[in-house]
């Protein structure tokens, strides 16, 4: 099956939605002046269609193997990671003191997303070595940055993140592994890593892993956690690679998707030690790691997008070519009808396009969020947009993983029996999709995370600054007087009514009842989600209303509104009236 | 992962919701009085847990095999089915007269779910023999009858079920197969069916193919459709078996899941025609096959209770087991507790839980009305039943299967990482769940089937009669004065009247605008879920609020109420306001 990128929609949500021309305009993108953006976006459509697309089925089928601890990607990956990083794509967002193009996130988004519907299991080890940049570039000692900055961002080694131990998975309290001081700057490592993406594998040179560890001395808990690199293969001063480090993948994970994924055990230290250097300052880990994962969980809300546009574009075409019953109004003993003539199956095809494009806008507006918490000369302005994208991050990263694995399962749905053979493809997005809402934090954690540490932000302030924003759009789709917009001005007002009444709740709520907050915090969350999705397709909808393009955004935007953002006075209830059946579980759980 | 059948929740349905004590008081079944019911409960529960659940993980992992026409089975998979069967579970709801036990379905439907739970691959071939003994009940000559029944009721025998082709799968008005009229009473079959569900394979000797196609001289469309008894070797008259007939398996499906399952593309007449006899009259094989069929449907309701009741379980001792974090009142440097403590995970047991049973609930429902519809002896309450049960297979069949997938996708996410790791077991359950929406019709058509075709049944009353029923229940709880069962009483009521105009609209919309209908059918069909299964939980916590396991039944039924039964005004405006946005989607699908 085919992928070609909604290079369209795209382009409509960062312009209307995600506000790409505002930010021009401040001069925050002067990169993106003229028609840049779309030069780049088509371009890289191209790629992602021609040759990352068909990696995706061989991917999946021939898997990443491990024999004798070397790790092979399936036939093609190799030389398409190659040509991707050839043509820079790797160097987009990166810094331009070691290469990279530095380009606003928001257009990095964009191709993330891309290269995501291409081939997800392709496009996650990147992900990884962009993280690893982040973390490296913001926290890293000169000398780190000279020896390994330019050549991950070129691409030509990729970076790793090694957090979790066996029993330190979303506690990391305690995280066991060991690091110490070797007396000349350098550090030893040991301990066991278990679930590193692409912590073994054969498409680059060296891999460059960022490992979390222990000081002998160092305090128990999160504060006594420090952050290494580990190189696989150590780097001679003129940065020709030297022996190899002291780690080894020990084991590859037999998993539900994302086949061509090598999901690596790490053994560090077997015979003493892997030579580590530490990011950052000692103890202090916990941070840097917070740098190189809070993009991250915007690159997994943009796989949760990019899978379920791909299952999207799948289901549409079979249902466009598939025949099975006839029309309501076609003449008796017509022939068969491609059964998207159906009413229910418009549903769910309306349903899978609805999702996918409102988890796209609040995504990008999560990266235009942080595009601006970098780029604001203004520092109220950098805050403001920096507290933003706090309270973003956990909505587009729960949100879109969920309907990434809705949206997939609804794909198998369209396609009937042919779903559920492997050979249609349908069925490998769903596996694939079922990782997102788990790794890069659980969607659970995510949910808490809002709740707990970010609607206090300002003390409540940012994120009332959002509702006041959804609430201008819904003005203005009331004002509109489109007949098109049904009933979406009424829809998205009662859900803004929801998310304000619900917000007030959690704000009052969190310091005498913390466990009632964090009961709701998942319903709370989905809750957000429908307002902001919903106000970001009517935004895009009033804007496009004149063009030709604008009947198909204004059908989605009504969809959302009548037949998803529906459901918001149900997830109010569950925040502030819920509580009490969850604290009730006692009685089921201890019988 | 081991699997022990929930006995204690089963009874409770059985007796509590879905009526049994009343229908064995009434005299409709008398092998069930006494202590009958749990002595043959209990051991049912013993042969799933001991002999069944064990082959669950072998049966993905090995899977059928074809080799030169033959299936083979996983290990094991054989002999644990003679041992079933020779058990007598097979001939449990068979007609006495062939050997069976005739007992009531509804106890029938209790094994069932437990066969699944234990291994759904494994148990859906039995599935099939079931149908099949009931279409040849039902519709075959004494000949026929003579010939098969006893041993298809022993399960000495399978039975299979074909009616799917290529270009012919929801929509049978495309079927192709041809039957030729040999002269003698027999038939000569010819032509390709797919998806034939234990199509061939090595559990029984002789396999009983039910096979729908179409004479020479038949009306075009579903009114020229025949059933045929085809088998897989022929039968001499002393019951021996003959030649092999003129039938093949072309092929396997690689699919999702239910690996053990083998999915067969059978050949008919590749050498001039396989030898079959017609089961009731010519050109009305349609409604032989909607018997085969709709406690098919019922079977695979229990299939989705069977899927999430197991996923359930497989989470629950995870959650109980795994340590992360600490309980929010755990005094600082607590070790970690395990992660049921979390409120957020407890919400997603409690969800999967409250589905689970709430599922159980609609499906018992069902089994006692068909109970009720062959039983009675007064012919309006059999009318009335069957009505009944009419409504409440497409709402039970859906519902149950669409509960399946989402409640083995939240216990992938409640093992966190170990879930996408397929060792664990709990991708499986998912992979499992994924079929039951869409055989034996898409749940879209079971949505279609109800309003279009169930609603109207005496005019509106049979459902309305439902509806009175479910108020009854909402009224007993808000007269209870019971605090546990919180704002339960609220949110039935709402659901109800939400399901009330729902149901009001439909019945006056689909006489003048049928598209209106079909678009609204599938959120219709959930809301009706939520009313049913929301009253069905609170009836059983009524009946058991004096009992010990009363705190447990209250709480589940609250939660119920508290997290979903509230998606029902969101559903009511989704049918009766939503159907402009599905219309709209032109202007998306032309573009």
């Amino acid at each position: 099956m085919s992928y070609r990128a909604p290079v369209e929609d795209i382009v409509a949500t960062l312009r209307h939605v995600a506000g790409l021309d505002r930010l021009i305009a401040d001069g925050l993108a002067p990169d993106l002046e003229g028609g840049m953006t779309e030069a780049i976006l088509d371009e890289a459509a191209k790629f992602a269609a021609e040759r990352l697309a068909p990696l995706n089925v061989v991917g999946d089928k021939y898997g990443s193997t491990l024999k004798d601890g070397v790790v092979t990607t399936p036939p093609g990956w190799k030389e398409a990671y190659r040509a991707w990083a050839e043509a820079g794509w790797n160097a987009l967002p990166a810094p331009e003191a070691y290469g990279g193009q530095g380009l606003p996130l928001l257009l990095q988004s964009a191709c993330t997303e891309m290269w995501n519907s291409a081939a997800f299991a392709f496009a996650l080890g990147p992900l990884l070595t962009v993280g690893a940049i982040e973390a490296l570039h913001a926290h890293g000692s000169e000398e780190l940055k000279e020896t390994y900055l330019a050549k991950l961002v070129s691409g030509e080694w990729m970076g790793t993140m090694n957090l979790t131990e066996p029993q330190a998975g979303s506690d990391l309290n305690a995280l066991r592994s060991k690091a110490e001081r070797a007396g000349d700057g350098t550090y030893r490592i040991t301990g066991q890593k278990i679930f590193i993406t692409y912590g073994e594998h054969d498409m680059t040179e060296n891999i460059v892993h960022l490992v979390l560890a222990r000081l002998p001395d160092a305090p128990a808990g999160t504060r006594g956690i420090s952050l290494f690199l580990v190189p696989k293969y150590l780097v001679n001063k003129d940065g020709s690679l030297g022996a190899h480090n002291d780690l080894r993948c020990s084991g590859i994970e037999h998993k539900l998707g994302i086949h061509a994924s090598p999901t690596c055990s790490m053994a560090y230290g077997d015979e003493g030690g892997a030579i580590g250097w530490l990011i950052g300052e000692e103890n202090r880990g916990l941070a840097c790691m917070f740098t190189m994962m809070n993009n991250a969980r915007l690159n997994v809300a943009l796989q949760g997008v990019a899978i379920a546009e791909r299952a999207y574009q799948q289901a549409l075409a079979f249902a466009q070519e598939r025949r099975q019953g006839t029309a309501l109004d076609a003449p008796k003993g017509s022939a068969m009808s491609p059964i998207i003539v159906h009413p229910d199956i418009r549903r769910m095809l309306m349903d899978m396009r609805a999702k996918t494009q409102s988890a796209r806008a609040i995504s990008y507006l999560l990266a235009e969020a942080l595009d601006r918490s970098h780029r604001e000369t203004d520092e109220p302005k950098r805050k403001a947009a920096a507290e933003r994208a706090a309270i973003l991050t956990p909505v587009a990263k729960a949100y879109a993983t969920d309907i990434g694995i809705d949206v997939a399962s609804t794909g198998i749905q369209v396609h009937g029996g042919m779903g559920y053979v492997e050979e249609t493809g349908a069925a490998q997005h769903l596996r694939d999709a079922r990782i997102a809402t788990i790794y890069e934090g659980t969607n659970g954690i995510q949910a808490i995370d809002l709740v707990l540490r970010k609607l206090p932000l300002s003390g409540g302030e940012a994120v009332k600054a959002l509702i006041a924003e959804m609430r201008g759009v819904a003005a203005e789709v009331a004002a509109a007087n489109t007949p098109g917009f049904g009933h979406t001005a009424a829809r998205l007002t009662a859900a803004i009514d929801a998310l304000e009444r619900a917000t007030q709740w959690m704000l009052a709520t969190m310091g005498a009842k913390p466990a009632e907050v964090l009961a709701g915090a998942t319903p709370y969350l989905k809750l957000f989600a429908l307002a902001q999705g919903g106000t970001g397709l009517a935004k895009k909808a009033l804007a496009l209303r004149s063009e030709e393009s604008g009947a198909a955004a204004l059908a989605t935007a009504r969809f959302y509104a009548e037949h998803n953002v529906t459901e918001a006075p149900a997830l109010e209830l569950a925040v502030t009236e819920g509580a009490g059946a969850v604290e009730d579980a006692d009685a089921v759980f201890a019988a």
